[in-house]
């Protein structure tokens, strides 16, 4: 099996076409003809990641944030950037990217498997047609912000967990990772709350003058469980001879010296 | 004394023509030919500050955010900003707003009063020339993030406080507001560490990666210093005809709430 | 009735979405959720215009002009349109625009209106598609333009009539309002004269060298037939809820004072 | 004398680079280096200014408005401007096109002659700085809008003459030819009444609303004196080698079948 | 026989809306409604074509590149083509081009002569869909480059002739003119060689990386054969009535002086 | 020495800032910090020349060409360019383009030197002022077209060298490489002939028309004298320390094969 032959997969799984038009996505570093039997699956390409990639003998890394997103116009090693790349490329380890086509793949998207764990019914894109960004459901039975919030608590184990406004919970809008500017179209759509990350003052100022909660759990939180979800269907695709790898690195940049 | 004469004293503090290019500043709603006697300064104009200005008689809000900032096409009050433009027209309570043209100002502006706050010295704008936005100085004796993350506790008394990094500290860097885009200049400048608020994953993982370390002590409690600084201002600007109040609204939306 | 309701109608009269891109139409003032006894239709909304809204106890104006037409970065009352507005909205009139897309509508648009009024038969849009703007049509029996521009004066009685060219007329186009500028469609469309306002120098020029005539009979007294006809239309669909009044204010700008 | 030594006297009255960025000035049909002995000054170039310099046996045509106003992909003879071409060509006439340079000039320019048909003084642009568009100045007593409009008749003797507003005059604005749209900074410079031609319907609206009056003596009659004016100047700058010829062609489409 | 006719039958050959979007095609000077008996085929209009079609009494020139490329803003004779274009509508001869629409044309394009003179099978768009630019086919038996340089060179004559790389030849792109920049496209189709004109030293590098080998004949030679082909469709469509010509000039700038 | 101290004194040389807005210069492939013994010059970074550094042990190679030119989405070993990046990287050589910047060089630049070389007098930029692109200058006596491309061929020795027009020459243009779109500023300029690479035949065509004579002696042997200059200025700056080579591959890809 090739890297191309994992790329297939991964294709049906999310549509590059289905990623945002600013996004960047596709096979980032490496060679579509190398044969694979070790894969990583991660959310971040850091040092850390690529010594796990090393140690592993992963020779293709899955990640959900692309590695290169703004075109390069040198490759230099007094960057960071410069510097993972050089390593990627020396040891012969590939990247590729699934980022906004991943978080709106159906089945196994962002959004969708943040959905199934918060147990929503009825799930809708919240932006857009099917395959859309985020989603809007509905609890089983009707529950409070504080009762929700503790919930997601529990499941996601954030580094930091920020609620604002409160009430009955009805409808819930999920928007994982930077999902805090989906404020105006969560409320349009009728949520009572929103389940997001990177939320910032503005925009939990609107969502107050909305009448909207907002549960920020983080973005790291909120995207993390579309790994093993992802690895699993991986697995399930690939089949034994492919060795898929769910990281172990936690590259949540707030999870320790937050206060 | 008129709202015009107000007006000019506020535009030699922060002329409008120092505010970014994107932004929307000056008098947004009122008369400047109305006559004033009581002026109440605040960061946002909530339904709330409006609510303290009426019982205060104040004929003019100053407000750090712009109440308008994209142009209306319609006024209508099904919208939380159609009511309150209505409440204040009808009202005839004026909103005049000094945004990212306060932030520039190099006495009386949101970084300058951070930095002097902080007691940090030799402080020079942290983008672009004099009058430019934030500001990288010297703290007077060597310290550590965690030091310094405790000090700005203590001063500012935010919502919430969270640190990326840490070591020692001689030169920081202040971005008051919404400034933790402000991570990949920081470094640039040399800054050991960042003060700023809305620090997003993205920002927080670059800054680990370029060793800089980022004291979030959000939005609201990094802007809040410049109501004093700019209501004391006024006052000795505008004499005893014009009663110059600081707004008593607390309008951090993570205030309570926050876990 | 509110005056969501009547918003309803007038968007199955003329849809909102085909108006001209540029255009700024729907509601522009007001709470669509306020109830509705008194409605009046008018081409401008003026000071005058405003005083018979207020005298006639009128909750919206269906205007055919927007009364915003470029977005508002500030609402400020040493302006005329800050001025109206403050009042408009302290009143608790509001305003509704149907502009390009009343010009379009079919039975109840400015240019279908003055085409029954001319009889001029098979009319299509002079540019583009059903619905589109201006209007052709054949007169039931040859005429001249001498003859076309008497009886243009005698039905819309306007400030200033100006006649460029002359001859024998089948074909007339029509483009009420500032419709100067339809010269060359007109001529290309095999119009033998164009009824028309706001014909400038170079448009007439252009026409006299196309062999095109053009009748100019202002702006306002072309468009004006549209306020009885929607207003008619409009009582036959709200029924004896909503009192519609057509304006008695002549906002003619060359009204007196022509010479 | 060849066409270029022409071109160098007007270019000192009127230089190109001083014409608006979306015009086309200059020379636009002939040969440079062809020897030239009459000139035919005129505003615009028609079949029968065409044949007047026939007549005169001109080798050019020195016009106001540019004969080629937007660059031509094909010169065809079954459209009016095709034909003028071919036959200019062909003919061995040469067009100069001085047009919003014109404008600007400050001794011969369209706005400057006016100036001083009506007597006005302390004249300044009315758009920009020296040399800018339009006029400001003031009348040597105080009069009326109605007898300056009497006075403009009685000077410019307009196919038609429209006024808006009255009152009392001090202040002067002038804009020649299409200058309805000047509506707004005639105002911003203090102006009582605005001289122009091609007024709109909502130019003439918004002059209403601002209080200004306004004097629509028509495109063609308020540039007309330029004719002469710049005649004259050539004459003396060019000595008896070239026969000056100033247009005897009344060119407004406007000036016969007006009512 | 009009030239309105002739245009008819040259529009069904290569429809204009098939032209690339940059491109200037259709009757670019002359009448269209002028008689016809004698037309001129050619690849460019120089003034030796002119010539030619006045000494044959040709009242159209079709030509494959456009005399009027960039729209005009002045036709003065001190330019090459003011020259030109005054000539020919003095001599009342038109000029048609038939530019990229030609190229593109099915039967008669450029690329399709080519592939017929050469004769590959199978031959479909190098570029975009069926009408698209250059051609793709197989020769009817394995060659090499040199081989295929040799008959090239043959069949075309060209003033100069370069191949890069070498190898063994099935199939062959075509882009005849300035198709040195089909490179890529070339390599991607599985040419094994690019026969084309205008070969600069990036692409030809270019092509050496991607194991893609280019034959130069030449922007003339290579489109010279579509001459012949038109001329003699056209003899086809419109009879006796009109003499189609084929120019005798050989406007190739590298015709003589080449090394 | 580091990379970094060579890097000063190449932009001594050629200042990255005056490079052409569209190029990609500086370090594009290396660490600044890297020491550096062996010092490679050349045209193009082919694989041949990365062969060439790694068996002379060169830490960088100074090229003429932009190794990536457009900014890079991906590395992907399936693509020639991401082959050399890698091996690039993996092997510890540097890649630094002096382009634009370089051409436009006083002393060292790609004009200057093939200027000296012709031995032209009063050199001066073809383009711009200053440091500006290509360079025109006279001959020391007045010679012919035919003979001037005899000397340049015995100079250069190119692949091809082709000829269009003839005639006296006094003022020569040189626009090396690329430069056969410089007939229009050469004609302008006064030049006699253009001396250039890459032309093209509506370029040439166009020289035709112009009356200017142009010898192409392609893009590489135009170029390829700056080789040997700027390699002797940084063998006189850097001193012993560093070994400073010329490049012993010739990349011209029609340098055989060329008929």
């Amino acid at each position: 099996m090739t890297i191309a032959d994992v790329i297939r997969q991964l294709e049906q799984l999310a549509p590059p076409d289905t990623a945002e038009p600013w996004d960047n996505v596709g096979l980032q570093v490496g060679d579509p003809a190398a044969p694979l039997s070790v894969l990583l699956v991660c959310l971040e390409v850091t040092d850390e990641v690529v010594a796990e990639a090393e140690k592993e003998g992963a020779g293709l890394i899955v990640a959900h944030h692309p590695l290169v997103f703004r075109p390069l116009a040198a490759i230099t090693t007094d960057r960071p950037l410069g510097r993972l790349l050089t390593r990627l490329l020396c040891a012969g380890i590939g990247v590729y990217a699934a980022h906004t086509n991943l978080d709106a793949a159906p089945e196994v998207g962002t959004a969708a498997v943040l959905g199934r764990l918060l147990e929503l019914r009825g799930g809708r894109p919240l932006l857009g047609e099917e395959p859309g960004l985020g989603l809007v459901g509905e609890v089983a039975e009707t529950t409070t912000v504080a009762a929700l919030a503790e919930r997601v608590g529990e499941l996601l184990a954030p580094a930091r967990l920020t609620v604002v406004g409160g009430g009955a919970v009805r409808t819930v809008a999920l928007m994982p990772g930077s999902g805090g500017d989906a404020v105006v179209p969560a409320a349009a759509a009728g949520a009572d709350v929103l389940v997001c990350g990177d939320l910032k003052h503005h925009d939990a100022l609107e969502a107050r003058g909305l009448g909207l909660a907002v549960i920020d759990a983080g973005h790291y939180a909120t995207e993390r469980p579309v790994v093993a979800s992802l690895a699993e269907e991986l697995r399930r695709r690939l089949g034994p001879d492919v060795r898929v790898i769910e990281s172990g690195v936690n590259t949540d940049p707030f999870a320790d010296g937050a206060h």
